[in-house]
């Protein structure tokens, strides 16, 4: 029978709550937090770099296939319900919690015909996660971000629904280095906009690299940012840029790039 | 100066109460709640039938246009801020509410080479909203709606964006009623599947009138539901039906239904 932790200044359970709640913490680690059955069952199975599996009593019996089934060398650590209840985001937690690297290796290859993302000034971790879900679901080859929320905070996290470990994902620091990156490997890009003059989308006719970039959920695309790009595309609609949520713009622009 | 409102027990205010937590209290009224500046906004630029226009203090003053806008005959009444944070479902209430008319002379119209979009059994008011505010942005025709979560909840309403004031809704109480509604206006029925065999959205090569026809977030159209429309249609995508957030699959649907 495992020791069952019930201090909760057990020093996992100290850094699961300063990585839950800090973008600095993670980025001074290298590690964000999960939580629920479904995501650290997907990081199991996507073979995630854990650094800890936490579980409550009641969980480790009922979900005991996410410890078996793990084949790296996460430590595992039972915790009391009460410390469950006390470290999760949730309402009604299945009490069920990790600890994981943020990956090094997963940054975006640039291949034949790859087609690509771009996520420029996003400020919604729902709408980043949905976004990241989305690409993954359609097969596009890798996302890349400048200037967004944190990729790594548990709600843009929970929202990818696991895609966070099957996409390759790049993250920028400026413009400057995603438009160095894009036009160094050959890629060419497509800025999204709210303009009757802009190119349908359905009749862009994409060959070769290309990536379409996609700007924050109020404003936009900077025009400066637009003018940086080969072209400008546009998705004909009734009504305003509010009219189509961003993460809903961003899938019919993917499902168009990848046709 | 008008009188400001500030016992709980003003009829308005127990109604707007009543209608805000139940669906049963919108339905033998016919009316139902707005929240928010915006939204209020919407519902008085389309000339929805408002029974009452709620506004606090402090937003009286602040948003004055909402009350100088509004061409029908809605009551106007000013509560203290105080009751507009007890009747508020927000954090931070902009104190802006209304009472509207459940409208009778929205539904859908059938015309030639017609799109429309059938919601069948959806749950989740924020899919529910946001198809419908995907729908409105890409120009469909109609909404059916047949066994899904009430349309007319404050968070389906808020997250239609307007969209519920402008577009075409019908509810059916039955999937028999749907069919049959659909099929006398001799409107050619495809079920949204996921399923390899099924035919590719985008060379479905959609003419005269057609409806794409959508199930539950969990557990998609049951068997027989898709056995009753003219054919099945998929996006293809990687993964499992979860892949796609529901209102993501609708999105791109309606987009390729509208080509």
């Amino acid at each position: 029978m495992e020791n069952i932790i019930i201090s909760k200044d057990n020093p996992v359970l100290k850094l699961y709550r300063r990585l839950s709640s800090s973008k600095k913490e993670r980025a001074r680690y290298g590690l964000f937090v999960l939580e629920g059955f479904r995501i650290v069952r997907d990081a199991v199975r996507e073979n995630a770099a854990l650094h800890s599996l936490i579980l409550t009593e009641q969980a480790a019996g009922r979900f005991s296939e996410l410890t078996e089934d793990h084949r790296g060398d996460a430590r595992r650590i039972i915790i009391s319900d009460e410390l469950g209840r006390r470290i999760s985001s949730t309402q009604t937690p299945q009490g069920v919690f990790a600890i994981c690297h943020i990956p090094r290796d997963r940054t975006v290859i640039f291949g034949d015909n790859g087609r690509y993302i771009a996520l420029c000034g996003l400020q919604d971790p729902g709408n980043l996660g949905m976004i990241i879900r989305t690409a993954d679901a359609l097969g596009i080859d890798g996302a890349l971000l400048c200037g967004c929320c944190d990729l790594y905070s548990p709600k843009t996290i929970r929202s990818t629904m696991g895609s966070v470990f099957r996409m390759r994902i790049s993250l920028t620091d400026s413009e400057e280095d995603l438009f160095g990156l894009l036009s160094s490997n050959g890629v060419e890009t497509s800025a999204a906009v709210i303009d009757k003059d802009a190119e349908e989308i359905s009749s862009c006719g994409f060959s070769g690299r290309q990536a379409v970039l996609i700007g924050n959920e109020g404003s936009g695309l900077s025009s400066e940012t637009a003018a940086r790009c080969t072209r400008r595309v546009t998705i004909p609609m009734n009504g305003t840029i509010d009219s189509l949520n961003a993460a809903m713009a961003a899938g019919i622009l993917m499902w168009e790039l990848r046709k």
